[in-house]
């Protein structure tokens, strides 16, 4: 198995509420958008992020999820200072604060957290000690 | 907000049961590994996969979480002939069949649905539409 994610798929009670905060709010462009179904965002290289109808999703792994649980999703910025304007961002598109940015308990990293309409829980967060290599390479 | 995920955190009850799962049983090479704390995987080119001590994830989050629920992640393989090996590799390292392998109802897939120890489901599929291209754009 190559160390390679292809698909995260979060189940979704509502489409409309995905696109207005994924596509309207943040400008991404939707890879795929199937009505009623599923919308995909590329969101790595190889790697998409797909917002799945709740009731298909179920009957796809064969069990009720009951909510989005157990997992949160993060986006690096480049400065502290561009932490709040996004958090702002997200709201104005549907999302919910839950933390405010602060400084995290775990190293250095200055953080806030919000809500998306599925439930999802995004950190959108500057950890100065982070960053990409040309070719993709992570360093912590 | 560029349109890319950094970090997908999964709360982890044992971190033991993820060493043996991803490091032993599929090969993958840590990112980090911060005992009692964090493994961390890196799954694509500028994302990390951590598998976060469910404790201190529900101290960061401020809430509890209850268990992993409501996403799927996903390996593509090749062929078809690939999907139950590497889902008898998975159940090697402690990770258990939740759909053995076979047709998918969406989209002409031929996929396996596993849990891994921290309750995780993976799907491994071939999905004969599906492709990267050098950039890293994702086609279906």
């Amino acid at each position: 198995m190559t160390q390679q994610l292809h698909l995260l798929t979060v189940a979704t009670a509502d489409l409309d509420a995905v696109r207005r905060l994924y596509s309207d709010a943040l400008g991404w462009e939707p890879h795929t958008d199937v009505p009623g179904e599923i919308v995909f965002y590329q969101v790595a290289p190889g790697l998409l992020l797909g917002f799945f109808d709740g009731e298909k999703f179920d009957r796809d792994t064969g069990q009720a999820h009951g909510g989005v649980s157990g997992v949160t999703l993060a986006h690096n910025v480049a400065s502290r200072e561009d932490v709040a304007p996004l958090v702002a961002v997200m709201v104005s598109g549907g999302a919910v604060v839950v933390k405010p940015p602060r400084e995290s308990e775990f190293g250095g990293i200055f953080h806030a957290l919000v809500r998306d309409p599925n439930g999802v829980l995004w950190e959108i967060a500057h950890n100065p000690t982070w960053s990409i290599e040309p070719d993709g390479a992570v360093h912590l």
